[in-house]
């Protein structure tokens, strides 16, 4: 069929209401949150509301090679939803439906569509959370979460989007409906086929249905600011909470160019002399939270670091008020932001930290870096423009330097952001020859025609 | 080659020392702990140490097409690990070092032969421990407990194997060698493929290394035993405990008949004309556990059940020793034991332990049910003779019956014992013809001749 007669075919299966092709209609699909990636316009992008819709849009691009894209609210960050090849855009936006809320099994069911925050919404009357909480978890849909695997601030305690994903309902290639896993928190049956389709960026199937955990809300927190005159200071401290068998539910850091940076873009009072901070939060029943707060305020003492508690809920929001401030603050002295999510064993923190500042000078640019210290996933930021060619090229080789040495550390190139288009070019240098030999044949078992989202994670 | 010049190459590529081939030698190899399968002698078993020499193996058997059964220490419940078309068991009982103990990361690195509580006894110094723990933890190796993904009594709480899986070095089929994952909490790099060989039961590849994640011991400790009258009551009690915002370390049930057969067996003093009794225990720092009981004991009695409380370490003893005296008093009333583990969610308990006793009736069995009534994950144990061809067969009617009514309850045909050969004749009640499809893809992309432990899971 010629591009015209697919739209035809996908307005006859779908409603014309569901089928968007005017080229100024596109455009907004054309592109993600992630700079410097090319953004090219699809054919055609369509909105089903089921399963059974999905199941039509997929058998027609099957039947004409066309490739197709799944899309949420195109949040992600590593140029995973992009048409790079043109085809069809799936927009999963109007398949918004919480199904079932389970609070007696603990599980809730949504289709791919609805918003991260709404589950919570839904939830919280009956005293439960779904944790993992992206920094878009106001606006990334429970599809596009579980297709990145997203992590967020929570992952140390809590774990990431893997770990509450319990059932998937996915279309296959060929248009096959195929149902995984379901409301038990045992499950052993067969391959563990829903963890591969959480992450797999839409290269394996389209999901249409998701079922996860959820968990009792804790009842009580507290956040306190560590403020550290040396990385050395900060990095030991991070080891010596954890030492002291602490997992606080929250431990970031932030480096000294983005307190100065936050400190000047919202005036909240951060220390712009030092080296480092650390937010930290411990949660769960009252006794809990004192004991764990108590052992905190201990080991960043015992660090030459200085500690400040939130005393009550608005302190604790202008804590991570400053925190949820680092990217925006960042983000507002230079035209684009390549915000990195190289991850090292937490142990390695330190040393990675004191890498990004050398990396920083031998290439002369500015670079933030903040983020999850508690799991090791940091978020170097780099700030440039996407219109200085010879600035961009320092980029590139900065952030190839980036990964190298995240590797050489133990760590990986991807903690939360996924590997998309954005990584891809990277990706041997983790997995190897073999490795990569492993994720082509999966690929291509599940999508030989290479129609599902090509160009990302691992082409045929 | 010819089966003795497989032997030879073994030979040659291992050293005799490290291959057994006498017929006396192999019998112990040809079975595991599952009753009520089929028991062929495998041609040969190989012992290697490193991972060069489990490549030669697998190149051999590639080479040839030779049929290859990786094993641990043969205490799986499903059939995985018998040979059953002959050829090689590569047993990784010489694999057997603690690579690496890293308390800064809370990981540990294994060889697959550690016995789990090898592991256990190496972190406990450091307050970690290693949360898997199926019964059998004092003789499963770390690499059989990975492949069948064991769970245990802790499940509800602390998750099973899959939760605890970090990395993985696999050799594949035709001999490479592949890493996935590492020490980061975070990975998002390429599909989640770590998860797809913890539980694919030496299906696609032989894992000959494992990093694992380690938590904080809990400090303390309450055991409480439980006594109802009606199942309902008992159900309405674990419904009860979770919306209380409770969840125990341990959520244990035990049927009447089970109760019965524990006393007779062991004198430790249950009330034997119970209809049902749960052991629960809550753990975590002291302030949390005492608080936690007492939310039990309120639940407990609201629903008509009366709760001891143990006084001691020496009390908490005896009341586990009465829940692993399950397995063991029931096995001692008939010559063969076919243990199952439908699982169901946990809301369904009630309504899956009534069938049960339905069942028994219904095929006039002896069927005793205890297990994991937090999780779901339901142990039926039917006690029966294999020499009894009649009874044998009301025996597969049951459990057929069992299975289905475990999938139309929304529950799972596995839930910490694997498929194996035991189960794979229900696999496509569950996942279904695309399901299936799904499978054997994978199977085949991955083990393309279908050396890799044939017979179990899935075939080509």
């Amino acid at each position: 069929m010629s591009k015209e007669q697919v739209i035809g075919a996908l307005e006859q299966a779908l409603g014309s209401e569901n089928v968007i092709s005017k080229k100024e209609d596109l455009v907004t699909f054309s592109f993600d949150a992630t700079p410097d990636m090319p953004n090219p316009l699809p054919d055609v992008v369509v909105t089903p509301s089921t399963t059974e819709e999905v199941v039509k849009v997929v058998k027609i691009a099957h039947e004409n090679k066309t490739p197709l894209y799944p899309r949420g609210s195109g949040t992600n960050l590593s140029g995973g939803t992009i048409p790079l090849e043109g085809g069809i855009v799936l927009s999963t936006l109007k398949m918004d439906k919480i199904l079932e809320s389970d609070p007696d099994n603990l599980v809730a069911v949504v289709q791919p569509g609805v918003i991260i925050q709404e589950l919570n919404n839904e939830v919280a009357p009956h005293g439960l959370i779904y944790p993992p909480d992206p920094g878009t978890v106001a606006t990334a849909t429970m599809g596009g979460s579980v297709s990145e695997c997203s992590g967020g601030l929570r992952g140390l305690k809590y774990g990431v989007t893997k770990h509450y994903v319990m059932g998937l309902e996915v279309v296959m290639a060929d248009g096959q409906v195929a149902r995984f896993g379901g409301k038990t928190v045992k499950n052993v049956t067969a391959y563990d086929l829903v963890k591969l389709f959480t992450g797999a960026e839409g290269t394996l199937g389209i999901i249409t249905e998701i079922t996860v955990r959820l968990i009792p809300a804790p009842e009580a927190r507290t956040a306190m600011l560590a403020t550290f005159d040396s990385l050395e200071d900060a990095g030991n401290a991070i080891r010596g909470i954890i030492a002291s068998k602490v997992i606080p539910a929250t431990l970031e850091i932030m480096d000294q160019v983005t307190i100065k940076t936050v400190e000047n873009f919202s005036k909240i009072g951060l220390p712009t002399d030092k080296r480092a901070v650390l937010l930290i939060e411990v949660d769960g029943i009252p006794e809990v939270v004192e004991n764990e707060a108590e052992k905190v305020v201990k080991v960043v003492t015992e660090n030459k670091g200085e500690l400040k508690k939130a005393k009550d809920d608005k302190e604790r929001e202008g804590l991570w008020a400053a925190r949820r401030a680092a990217l925006p603050a960042l983000a507002q002295l230079k035209p684009t932001t390549v915000l990195e999510d190289a991850t090292v064993p937490r142990s390695k923190i330190t040393e990675m930290l004191m890498f990004l500042e050398e990396i920083a000078e031998k290439y002369n640019l500015d670079i933030g870096t903040f983020g999850h210290a508690g799991d090791g996933n940091l978020h170097p930021t780099i700030l440039t423009d996407v219109r200085n060619k010879e600035e961009m090229e320092r980029v590139h080789k900065a952030v190839d330097e980036i990964f190298k040495k995240a590797l050489e550390l133990g760590g990986t190139l991807s903690g939360e952001h996924g590997i998309g288009m954005a990584k891809s070019k990277f990706l041997e240098w983790e997995l190897g020859e073999s490795g990569m030999d492993v994720l082509k044949k999966i690929k291509n078992a599940l999508d030989p025609e290479g129609i599902l989202n090509p160009g990302k994670m691992v082409s045929k």
